[in-house]
């Protein structure tokens, strides 16, 4: 049984998120809650389902990679404006699976090292291993997303980009790591309650970077480089997703559902015994 | 208020199971629940009264990290023979924590590149950074454990590493890391039955490693190890808790607990903003 058998999804997440040719992105509502006909309650209870789902499909996947040979992984992509729900999602779905199955990146500003690299550089050193379900808190994207709007790199090079992160994609799909990229949508309106509540509550106050407002200032810019990032990227190996994330419950379930449709996809066994089990009793028997 | 207010806790978790002068393995009973009133039942309910607790306690730890200049961190030291439980606490106890704040390393067989440095190289690498719960699953008490069964590097070497550990941890503890050094103690019969429950389940299949029987095989001698180290290396920077672990749910409560203690002892603090609040509430509502 597929996990939206039980549950109020209508349409599989991967199939009304996905991003295919003629998406535009201003026309999707930050508020909508697409393929799925459940309020917020129902919402929050399909999301317990959903997380006694994931974490046995990971061990599988996990057992899968120590006690067989399976390179499967799966990569989740997480790009959004501040305050989009990035932690929510770390926190509240990625935190229902087993901690030791998990290897979460997150990109900052890069350093002056990773900087005399090329962009993708600092990003083939966290890809996930066989087994574990990684996490890109930011990505290789903020390359052709602030990089674009403000200009870090000759506009020849972010061309060239857009190309390189397909090869590489590519290139990762193909070892086995199922990418699940996810871009969460807010609206501009959203976020600016989202600060404003960082800035009324002093227990939010570290939340809070001046530099968010500066970015801000700028969301019509990065609107239209996250468009060219769908028109540019969004590949069979490597589709987007886009999660309108204004309720943070539908989010939260959307970006689960991805991921339990990528280890459904997966479908991870139990790996056969390397050695003699009988044997193995005898011996444990004696000792 | 303590954590240990509300439970069914009658010692603190520290003090109920801190290694201190004269203390004996050997007089230990695996199957005892020291400084713990309450039953299994009680036991499982106080863990979810816990992680309730754990949670936003290494979330203000992190907050007082990145948005003041705290340099705490918590470092949880795990050693175990097989089978004692070390996944159970990863899963049970760490996952309860958000993911984006726990860091957990596991130690394996040292590659050829770990073991042409110094046996603290690998290990220093690892350190959690301030904010952070590190988790070690096993770690460099690996070298002086089945270092010292197995006579992997000279005796002399061995007995060096005992001076080396207590520097190092003074050292660590004194840049902020609380360190807490935990041995799960499981009896060899109760190892027995859990093997013999890996070889008998085909979803175990995988956790189940002919190696494991050499080393128990061992048991006697990775007792004594465990003695020397506990007489050795328990310190006021860093002393060693022996949890007994033959149940589950008190071992996963009393690692909790040791957790709870740790961070309550930092007591951190939400740091205060390091901005103009009313500049940028200005600012963010002009945007």
């Amino acid at each position: 049984m597929s996990h939206d058998d039980a549950t109020s999804w209508t349409v599989h997440p991967s199939d009304a998120l996905r991003v295919g040719a003629g998406f535009r992105l201003a026309d999707l509502d930050p508020e909508s809650t697409p393929g799925y006909s459940g309020k917020k309650a129902d919402g929050e209870a399909d999301l317990r389902v959903g997380s006694d789902l994931l974490d046995p499909l990971q061990e599988r996947l996990h057992a899968a990679a120590i006690g067989g040979s399976a390179t499967d992984a799966v990569l989740l992509v997480i790009q959004a404006m501040d305050t989009a729900g990035k932690g929510g999602i770390l926190r509240h779905v990625v935190g229902a699976v087993d901690p030791q199955g998990v290897q979460i990146a997150a990109f900052k500003k890069p350093t002056d090292e990773e900087l005399a690299h090329d962009f993708l550089w600092r990003i083939q050193k966290q890809l996930p291993p066989p087994g574990k379900l990684g996490v890109f808190d930011r990505s290789h994207y903020e390359d052709v997303l602030i990089g674009r709007v403000r200009s870090l790199a000759p506009a020849d090079e972010i061309e060239r980009r857009y190309g390189a992160i397909n090869d590489f994609e590519a290139d990762v799909a193909g070892r086995g790591i199922r990418i699940v990229k996810v871009m969460l949508h807010i609206s501009k309106d959203e976020q600016k309650a989202r600060l404003q509540e960082r800035l009324d509550r002093p227990d939010k106050h570290w939340k809070y970077n001046p530099g968010d407002v500066d970015e801000r200032e700028l969301w019509d810019d990065y609107m239209g480089a996250y468009q060219v990032v769908f028109d540019r990227t969004s590949t069979a190996a490597a589709p987007w997703h886009v999660v309108p994330a204004n309720r943070k419950w539908y989010a939260r379930l959307a970006v689960q559902g991805l991921l339990l449709d990528a280890l459904e996809g997966i479908d991870p066994q139990w790996p056969a015994a390397d050695f003699d089990v009988a044997a193995e009793k005898a011996r444990l028997a004696a000792s």
